[in-house]
């Protein structure tokens, strides 16, 4: 008789009554904030497509931390496969299959055909080959990837070792892997799930021969080639290809990252996608590529994907440690002197608030940057102006890389933050992150190391610095450009904005730093000439600092223009002062040196971030609820809606756990380990 | 015909060649600094247990990322056998068995029965109880777990509810617990494999009669038991306990964290562990216990041993980060105007290097203060004085516990630096640092939660404060009082330490800040009467520096007593700038404002920074050689002594990677998911 299904939770431990006083303390309107930040479009997708998910028993998360990893793949392929069987049962458009992909949360074999190789076949494809791709790529009868990074190369695309060179007698590509190092390495869906692959391949055409007769080689650059890599009966690779998964990873278990290695593998010319350089395979005639700009808006575009996802992973985690922490007790107050009094709810530490309520803060500055920058993006594109080199499209793109950077920094780091906040319990399988985070964590480095782009954005600030420094009176394009020039007008002057008098200033006060930040690179490079590898430090401190001052513009922007009533609206005004107190107090000596705010005034910050944390921590649950994520995508017994924590962990435990299933014989000195079943043998035998 | 067997790395890609290079271009003693670090004896041990255990297929590492959970578990116990009759078959001591599981580097289902079981009932038992107990746990005849926190409760210790009420009737104890919370809750080795467990429940004695003739019970508060939980023929439980593994972790996959409910579990008089309280079984008299500095004792030993530990995990992390970034090439210098330079090794960008050569340097300050703080424990332990309250055991426990936070929040956050330091291949199976990160996350909340132990700290500290305040000539007693002292009769003048110019300077400059800190705390808290809650965070910023102080000062003293040659210790002064000058850079606006550092000095530090980290890179590869961590243990390709890393790589993905033995049918209209082998009914079985 299992005695535990009678047990109940000690009084003044019971989450589900918790939560609900916590919902009565405020009167936050969830569902008018939840269709601020998100639309009722999208809510509608949301609650639509996870109803038909959750009936599903092959998208059940309940013991999925339990299987190995080929059996994870094994998993990620039949899960596939439902979803697109769906996609063809409830008519999905694309943006119904990508809240599919977001609700199932566990990356699919199937992505890197659906998203990377899909977008270069339609970027690269002459209108023939789109013509004769298009309707195999859009039915699955091939499943494609993309192959572009090495083994030995990653950022750096043109120093990749594949080669596809011309061979005008058979009038075929012979692509060939020269070393190891030239093995295509991290592909996606090509390990074993593609029968097809964009191969970028250094374009070798032969120019003449050398003294021995051999035929030389010249290198026109990385070209794309689609190849197949599978036979579609067998579906084994030609002795030519060796292809195969690349080991396990940190995250993205069920993905097949790939390595592939070429020996002299012939490819017909047709293989050379050709929309915008092509090769006259009857005079072996190269016509050079026109298409810088596009690849800047893919870039763009992915990256401003990145920053609009970021707020959600941060809302992700925010949701759970804020449920969890609400009703968790420990210890009662140091200065109560009621021996009696009920533990203090976690949340109530100001060491625990400092921790999660600005992360809080931070899910909303992300959400209306990376918003802001959506549609800046979609704007553009409707302007069909990605393909032409513009102001707007520049500071996009720079815009674009340090907002990732910085995004993708807090998103990776709120993870972490918040489960060693929840104690001992944030590191049990209850609190639902444990896959987020090792899935998330690939982000600092993927469409730009996170390092690296902020290089961009400083070289960009340098270069307007430059300019308005050569020509001081000369218009303004862009409000970056403004920011400089009303700093080089005022810098020996004092602003010291008044930060805590009035929201705007604070606005003011990170242009100033970042301003001042951008003049001493400038100086630094320009002036001074200074090697570029020893102001790398400063230039990433300046794109953080400029895009630092893209989410207070943004974020201060809402707070002026919402929607909200006045009440969620002065909620809303707290969440901004408090991720604005809180990144000057964590950068204060820039704000200082830069002359932004007043050493006393920054010595005051602590205590507003206290008193702006009491006003948020009585409608920190409504606020999470109006992330509006559902249980089946948190998949956590810690951040549950309905509060019953402990009753989910231990039924993830009792119930769920298959360990349990196994009685062991721990007597050393046998070669028994399970009672009746496996011994050391059988255990050798899978090592 | 595998002909990937026949390629090499490109050139400039060879490893090999560059870790030779990288090995000739310093003249640092590896052995000596070895030596000076570990001493003769470890590295004895080292090598001779690590020879062993190499030699055992049981403890290959190769496919461990790839088993299930619940297989890691039996591999966890078969590994458990096998280091016990090694164990039997060499001799092996205590520190050997000690360095095997370090080696083995996965936790053993064995390990709370070899660690805090055996520790509590050593500590716990009466004279008459260990003489029965101590031969069982010895031999492992049983196997033992400790059973304290639970599902509702874990630091507060008072607050735990399980129950052992005493029945003079049948004079056994009654352990129960009467909710679902009261579960005991993460208690390693009690999930599967013990057969005992030391259980802490609150003593219930009867005190009369109620009204309606109920027992009246009163609590004298948690006490030990010692509690047979399963059959030692069939290993399954009584019908009066439930207890069962709680499921997949972060980390930690071979060990059976328990879940354990008692109903109404009758134990004998004997169940009590009696050393220091105990319950005359014919009076029902009890003897309160008098052992509190015993368990504070217990408390620093483990705090001392997880700083200790801890210079350890950061070396692994940085040996796997400069081996590779030392061989990794990626884009030309910016400022080369050769345009068939070769690409830079990632280790020489700036950007690079500020986040691994700090963390060198930082784990050579935690070895010195780890082996401070561990020796003056042993020194403290021999002079018997753990028993008495003496001030240098008060010193003692506050430090233990301010470096436990600060090590293990340097530590836990080394290996996610340094694996994004990495880049695409940091994310990747190659590293050796997934295993080891996901574990070793458990750290900052385990033995003392990293934000709430640092209160101790600096209760002590306005304590001092206080003492010192109120008598300003009295005699001081430690070094912290002698700090405190100093600034208090000095804190009106203008200190402005030379660090840049006098080492020993940098000490006092740390010294002060920590002082004007804890002055501070203690006009907050007792002048000001402000609410213990208000000034947690900056009661944690005050340990911090403290413990900053700590490993500075000690640091500093290796620098100067050090039995190396000059040019070794000329490179380990280096370091001890390097840590001192990133730790101040980081805080400058505190030494700023205590007028430790002066503005224009912590202007210039940026660039002592860049060329202290140009001193050093020459001797990254030697250094990390002398952390002297053996290939078995770190199990990376990335990090490997020999710098075959791509060879490595593409070996793990290529031939160990058992994903490659399945061919699957990717056409998503076929419920055949591996080709000839299983479809979708047998993938939802294992859901």
């Amino acid at each position: 008789m299992d005695w535990s299904r009678d047990l109940k939770p000690a009084a003044g431990a019971d989450g589900a009554e918790i939560l609900r006083y916590e919902r009565q303390r405020s009167s936050i309107d969830v569902n008018a904030l939840s269709t601020h930040l998100f639309g009722k479009v999208y809510l509608e997708r949301l609650a639509r497509v996870s109803g038909i998910l959750q009936k599903d028993k092959i998208f059940s998360k309940a013991n999925q931390a339990n299987l190995s990893r080929p059996d994870r793949y094994v998993l990620g392929l039949a899960r596939g496969k439902r979803m697109r069987q769906l996609m063809d049962e409830h008519g999905w458009d694309n943006d119904d299959l990508l809240m599919a992909e977001y609700l199932i949360d566990d990356i699919l074999p199937y992505h890197l055909h659906m998203s990377l190789f899909a977008a270069a076949m339609k970027e690269q494809c002459s209108e023939e080959q789109r013509q004769y791709w298009q309707p195999k790529i859009d039915s699955w009868e091939i499943i494609g990837a993309y192959a572009q990074t090495e083994l030995g190369h990653g950022s750096n695309v043109r120093g990749i070792e594949c080669e596809a060179r011309w061979d005008p007698a058979t009038k075929e590509f012979v692509i060939h892997s020269p070393s190891l190092t030239a093995s295509k390495w991290w592909n996606g869906t090509l390990g074993r799930t593609a029968t097809h692959a964009v191969v970028v391949a250094q374009l070798m055409l032969p120019v003449g021969k050398d003294g021995s007769g051999q035929t030389r080689y010249e290198s026109k650059g990385p070209r794309p080639f689609i190849v197949q890599v599978r036979d579609p009966k067998t579906h084994l690779p030609p002795e030519s290809i060796i292809v195969g998964d690349i080991n396990a990873k940190y995250g993205y278990a069920p993905m097949d990252n790939a390595y592939c290695l070429f020996r002299f593998h012939r490819v017909p010319h047709s293989a050379l996608l050709a929309r915008y350089a092509s090769l006259n395979p009857e005079t072996g005639v190269y016509t050079r590529p026109k298409n810088p700009n596009s690849v800047y808006g893919q870039l763009t575009r992915g990256r401003a994907f990145i920053v609009l996802n970021a707020r959600l992973v941060i809302a992700r985690a925010v949701t759970v440690a804020v449920r969890y922490l609400s009703i968790r007790r420990q210890f009662r107050d140091q200065d109560s002197h009621d021996s009696s009094a009920p533990e203090m709810p976690v949340l109530d530490y100001s060491t625990v608030q400092i921790r999660i309520l600005p992360l809080l803060a931070t899910a909303f500055a992300l959400h209306y940057s990376g918003s802001a920058m959506w549609s800046l993006y979609e704007r553009t594109r409707a302007q069909n102006s990605l393909e032409s080199d513009n102001a707007q499209l520049a500071e996009l793109h720079t815009t674009s890389a340090g907002l990732k950077s910085l995004a993708t920094d807090l998103a990776a780091n709120s993870v972490e933050t918040c489960r060693r906040a929840m104690g001992g319990h944030g590191f049990g399988g209850g609190t639902g992150l444990i896959q987020l985070n090792n899935d998330y964590l690939a982000k600092p480095t993927v469409e730009g190391d996170n390092w690296m782009i902020t290089q961009q954005v400083s070289r960009f600030l340098i270069k307007k610095v430059a300019e308005q420094t050569a020509n001081p009176d000369r218009v303004v394009q862009s409000p970056t450009e403004q920011n400089l020039k009303s700093y080089l007008s005022n810098r020996d002057g004092q602003p010291h904005f008044d930060v805590l008098g009035d929201d705007a200033s604070i606005v003011e006060a990170f242009r100033w730093r970042t301003s001042w930040l951008a003049y001493k690179a400038y100086e630094a490079r320009e002036v001074q000439k200074r090697p570029w590898n020893s102001i790398l430090i400063a230039l990433h401190k300046l794109s953080r600092a400029y895009s630092q001052s893209i989410l207070i513009e943004n974020f201060f922007d809402a707070t002026r223009k919402s929607d909200l009533r006045r009440e969620d609206a002065e909620v809303l005004k707290a969440l901004f002062r408090l991720f604005s107190f809180y990144t000057i107090d964590a950068e204060a000596r820039e704000f200082q040196t830069s002359s932004g705010v007043r050493p006393e005034v920054l010595d005051t910050l602590p205590d507003r971030i206290l008193s702006l944390m009491e006003q948020i921590r009585p409608h920190a649950v409504r606020l999470v609820d109006s992330f509006a994520l559902p249980d089946f995508l948190l998949d956590s017994a810690m951040g549950r809606y309905d509060g019953r924590v402990y009753e989910d962990l231990f039924y993830r435990a009792h119930v769920i756990n298959p360990l349990n299933k196994l009685t062991v014989n721990p007597d050393y000195r046998s070669e028994e380990i399970v009672k009746g079943g496996l011994g050391v043998k059988q255990v050798l035998a899978k090592l």
